[in-house]
C-alpha cells in the first residue's frame, strides 16, 4: 500500500465536518553501489528496483551500458545494487530545485556533451494516447493529490507509467527501467511535472528525442534540451503540442 | 530579471504557428557558510539573502537565535554568510522528494524534539486574505507556470510573499527572513506546493504554528505535524480549511 487513511476535519464559516482523506506514503530509501552508501532519497515506494538504478544514473554513477548485476530491496527500506561500473571522480553536487527523488545532481553533468538524440517522431494521434494512458494508469493522483507521473511511448506504442511524490522520482523510475534492458531510450517520454534543468538532463544523457510535459519548462531545462537537440514540448494536450525545441519530431 | 522570453511552435492538427512565451531563469547558487561551501541550489535568483540562511536553517547549520552578521551575494552566484553557529555532527543526508531548493535533510532533523508552535490563531477571514495576497503578488506563476508561492501572516496582517522555482526554496526564504528577524515566527504560512515531510520540517522547527497549503499534504508532512503539533491545513480556500491537525487554531 502506498497510501494511508486518516480523518480531517473540513472547517468552513457555516460548520465543520469529519472526512475520509486519502494521503500518499512517502517514505526513505537508502540506495547502495557495490555495497557503498551513495545517498538516500524521500519515495513513494514502488517500482523501487527501476528506482534504484535511475537514481544512481542521475548521480553520475550508472551509464548507459554499464552492467548491472543484482537489486536487491530490502525490508529496511535499503536497495542494494550491483554493477560494474567505470571510476568518477569527485564530483561537485549541486541541490536541484524540483520535485527531486535525486535532489542533487553533479555539476560536469550540466556541461557534458550528450549523446545524439535516437532517431524518431511520434504523430499527435500518439501523443495523445502517451497523455491519455499515462492519466489513467492509476487512482493516486485523484485520490492523493500527492503524485507525478511519467509516462513512455516506443516503438509504436504506450508502454509504462511510472508515478511517484517526486516528478523527478518518476523520471528516474523510467531512466532505470531503460538502463535494465526493459525499455528502448528511442522513445518520448511524458510527465505531469516542470521540465526543470534536472528533469531534461537525465533524458538527454539518455539519448531521448522527445521529452513532453503538461505543464512549463525553465530556462535551464530548454538550455540543455537546445543543446543536446532533444524535442522539447510543453503545456501539452491531446492535439495541441507547444514545442520549445526542434519540431521537427511531431508529425501528422 | 527572472524570466526570459522565447518564441516556440504552437503544433495541432489543423496547423502550426509562432508564439511567445516567458519563461522562468533557473540558476545555480553556492552557499558558503564561514567560508566553507556547503552545498548549491537550483533557485529563483531573488530574495537570495534570505534564501541562503534559509538553506543553511535547512541543513541544519544554523538555529534560531544564532547570530547572523553578514551577507554577501556575489555576482557569479555565490552567498557568503557569516555567523556565529553551534558545531554540528556530520549528519546523515536524505534527499529530499519534492520541489527542493534544499533538496535534502539532515536525518536527525526527522527525529529531534521540536519547539512548541507558537500561542496563536487565524480566522477565516484573516487565512482568505493570506491566500489572495499571495496568489496576487507577482504575475510570475501565470506567466511562466513554474514558479510555487510562500506567503505570511503575523501579528494581524499579511507580511510577504515569497517565490522560487521550487516550494522548498519559497519556504527557505521565509525562514530565512524569519531568522534575520524580518518577521515573527508566530504566523500562518500558506504555500502553493505540496506539504511534504521537509517542508513540514522547516516550519515544525522554527515553531510556526499554523502551516496551509493549496493542495495535499505527505504521510511524513503529516506525521510531522502530529509531532510538532501545528495546525496543518490542506486543499485551503477562502472559507474552506481541510485540517489534518490540531483545528483548533483555525477560528471563525
Amino acid at each position: 500500500m502506498v497510501t494511508v487513511e486518516c480523518i480531517t476535519d473540513l472547517l468552513t464559516p457555516e460548520g465543520d465536518s469529519r472526512i475520509r482523506e486519502l494521503v500518499l506514503e512517502e517514505k526513505p530509501v537508502g540506495v547502495v553501489l557495490n555495497d557503498e552508501p551513495v545517498g538516500t532519497a524521500m519515495v513513494m515506494a514502488r517500482d523501487l528496483e527501476e528506482l534504484a538504478v535511475g537514481y544512481l544514473f542521475g548521480q553520475g554513477l550508472i551509464e548507459p551500458g554499464d552492467k548491472i548485476f543484482d537489486i536487491e530491496v530490502c525490508e529496511q527500506g535499503r536497495i542494494n545494487v550491483y554493477a560494474e561500473v567505470t571510476p568518477r571522480p569527485d564530483d561537485e553536487m549541486i541541490t536541484t530545485s524540483g520535485c527531486g527523488g535525486t535532489g542533487k545532481i553533479a555539476r560536469r553533468l550540466l556541461h557534458e556533451d550528450y549523446p545524439e538524440p535516437a532517431d524518431f517522431c511520434i504523430s499527435f494521434h500518439e501523443v495523445a494516447e502517451l497523455i491519455k494512458r499515462t492519466l489513467a494508469w492509476s487512482s493516486l493522483s485523484q485520490d492523493t493529490h500527492c503524485v507525478h507521473g511519467c509516462g513512455y511511448y516506443s516503438e509504436g506504442a504506450f508502454q509504462v507509467c511510472y508515478e511517484d511524490v517526486g516528478r523527478h522520482n518518476a523520471v528516474d523510475k523510467l531512466m532505470g527501467a531503460i538502463l535494465l534492458g526493459r525499455f528502448s531510450p528511442r522513445g518520448a517520454a511524458y510527465t505531469t511535472g516542470r521540465l526543470t534543468s534536472d528533469m531534461v538532463l537525465k533524458c538527454a544523457r539518455m539519448g531521448i528525442p522527445v521529452v513532453l510535459s503538461r505543464t512549463a519548462p525553465s530556462s535551464l531545462g530548454l538550455d540543455i534540451a537546445r543543446r543536446s537537440g532533444l524535442t522539447l514540448g510543453c503545456y501539452v494536450r491531446p492535439g495541441r503540442v507547444n514545442v520549445f525545441n526542434a519540431p521537427h519530431r511531431i508529425v501528422r
